[in-house]
């Protein structure tokens, strides 16, 4: 049911990154479900991890090894989250990670473990040495296609983006593959995302660009409002392109934290665009407010409303619940009667009641379209937010009900 | 699909207060849409309405009548909501009190208008005169079951409860009404109350009664986290028992606030049953919270999550989307680990992992009643709060999808 994507045709190697894929048989059967990705010596790793307080195993140790070293090796596993696990979830995290630094002469602490799956059973370690094996067997240059397959769960696609910049007359590439089918869907799910250049770039200023890459990408996209246990996004500069960016004041930076920003965003969107039971790409836009935050706010809260999904759904241009969602969004001072309210070139409402020029057919004609845009303007400054989501639709209740 | 409810078999008449409903034409055919409440002279009124911004016309009008005297009659329409329609739309909810006004020789201000219904569209003044004249035609002290029936939308059930207490030694009657069972999450729901009692409560003490009783009752509901538009709760005071409660500090206050708490618990709990495509009825008790006001947002957090009601909706213990929620709900300082999750009486999570004694057919049996209660104890404080949910069906998304 993916809303106009298809699978990456090539995602572009990434020098000083090696990635391998091996079927563990972790909860799938046929099927890859265990990556390993190789980082040489010299890469910078930047990392953010979910907020949600019942954050996984896996997540507690990568953030936790992270801060110790940069990072020989990621080892990531779909089919099983890890979550919920308690401390002989974390013992098992750190045990796989410690079988993986064995085969390779690495510390524990240069592993990063990711999981994703189901919350709440336990991981099966026995079945990682003889994965770990055949994914370090099979380490290449050119498996990023692979390694976006092997960590699915309920994506019904591979996500991946490449984009090649030219910085300072050479050229530079940036590769990222995710998964989710929401922003979070628990049982299965939490987004993963892993990005690689071979830019050189300092730590901290690798993380301030990823930082800033999520505000307007990951962080601006929601299916259901459920975060994530197990949400990370990882960001490896291994620096063998040549190309050395040393501070954020340069025009090096500038080129390379706006490529980043747009690989993220397309990146997100394709997670929208798969998102569990979607048939429509919804983009909200909200103009006129007096700050971010407050459009943000505005924004979510019309993304997170059953009653404007469904309505979604139904293709049906039921607009009272949008306003009624505007109205619910807690902003301070809001003059309804200076609302205005557009679905894709349709006005629809004007100053807080319907349009003159409103008719129900032309409601109904914006919204047969599956890429719908929904602006709202609050007219009470000039602040603006843009957040990406799904419909709601009986395949998402069948989804999430069956699993 | 109403959960474990039943249409009431009887509500007891009010002293002071006659009801006539008829037949409008308002958008359904064949059954009664507008009903009007007749006040007797020296009745206290006190109410509360929607925190939405955009509140619909009649809520801005009712509110703005009762500020300038108390009423003598409530005017309410089903099928058409008069919200989202500006100017044009306050016009027409004056009209049709000035309408009423008019028929009985009143003042317009002494009009209460409630509506309730489809949102954006104009509100069919024309139709309100015959259908004024023919529920004062048929005014009766004993019609509150038949008003119950006039002002439902998408409810399958009407909804009623009456109560009888003893005050100083004389009966005291205390009746209400309820309709709403979609865009449910009062902030005070197309949520409409009226309860009437002929005990005599001067209007601050009336209103200090109602508001400490929404806390606990149509405060703590929620369907889809949609706060209507047009949500209001009226109550009535007639005083013709006999009974005068002349103080916070009386027994009889108490007495009487106690009741009305009851009757607007088991009200509120009506609705939830009633609730759009719900097959369960859900209680979320979350205690051992710092304040009562971190304990309502972590219950709501959980009530509001579509993989926790979709799990609902399956009866699957999918207790991992339960403690995801949990973690989102933004408690500063959760300690994941001395987090205990029980589901009616089976023990699912002790300090945040499976309970040893846990096991996925105990886990089945709990959820497979109609009726679940969730416990939540956060080991934190000793605040609890508790709400209502419903599950997330497909006729959920089915009845929005097609309204």
């Amino acid at each position: 049911m993916a809303v106009g994507l298809q699978a990456p045709a090539t995602l572009l190697p990434v020098n000083g990154i090696k990635l391998g894929v091996a079927s563990a048989g972790i909860r799938y059967r046929d099927r890859n479900d265990l990556v390993v990705i190789a980082v040489d010596e010299g890469t910078q790793a930047a990392a953010v991890f979910t907020r949600n307080a019942f954050c996984a195993a896996p997540v507690q140790l990568a953030r936790r090894h992270l801060a110790i070293t940069p990072p020989k090796f990621l080892l990531i596993n779909a089919g099983n989250a890890n979550a919920g696990t308690g401390e002989a979830g974390l013992a098992a995290a750190w045990e796989t990670c410690h079988m993986l630094a064995g085969q390779t002469d690495s510390a524990t602490e240069e592993i990063l473990p990711f999981s994703t799956g189901v919350i709440g059973e336990s991981l099966p370690v026995s079945h990682f040495p003889a994965g770990i094996a055949s994914a370090l067997d099979h380490l290449h240059l050119d498996a990023w296609l692979d390694a976006a397959r092997a960590i699915m769960t309920t994506d019904t696609l591979p996500k991946g983006v490449s984009r090649q910049i030219e910085i300072e007359g050479r050229q530079v590439t940036l590769t990222a593959i995710a998964k989710g089918s929401g922003m979070i869907c628990p049982d299965m799910a939490t987004l993963l995302v892993f990005i690689a250049t071979d830019a050189g770039v300092p730590r901290s200023l690798l993380q301030q660009s990823l930082d800033a890459a999520m505000a307007g990408s990951f962080n601006s996209i929601t299916v259901d409002g459920d975060t994530s246990t197990n949400d990370a996004c990882v960001l490896l500069a291994t620096g063998q392109s040549g190309v050395e960016i040393d501070g954020a004041e340069t025009s090096a930076y500038t080129l390379f934290s706006r490529a980043l920003a747009e690989i993220c965003t397309e990146l997100a969107q394709t997670i929208i665009r798969d998102g569990e039971g979607a048939t429509k790409f919804v983009t909200i836009e909200v103009s006129g407010a007096r700050n971010g935050t407050e459009a943000r706010r505005v924004a979510f809260t019309v993304a997170h409303s059953p009653l404007v999904k469904t309505a979604l759904f139904a293709s049906d241009p039921n607009w009272g619940r949008i306003l009624a969602a505007v109205g619910r969004s807690e902003v301070q001072g809001l003059d309804v009667n200076r609302v205005d309210l557009d679905i894709n070139d349709v006005r629809i409402v004007t100053g807080g009641a319907p349009d003159p020029g409103y008719t129900e057919a032309r409601g109904n004609s914006a919204l047969a379209r599956e890429s719908i845009i929904i602006h709202i303007n609050l007219s009470m400054g000039e602040a603006m937010a843009r957040v990406w989501t799904t419909d709601l639709s009986h395949e998402y209740v069948r989804i999430n009900a069956e699993y």
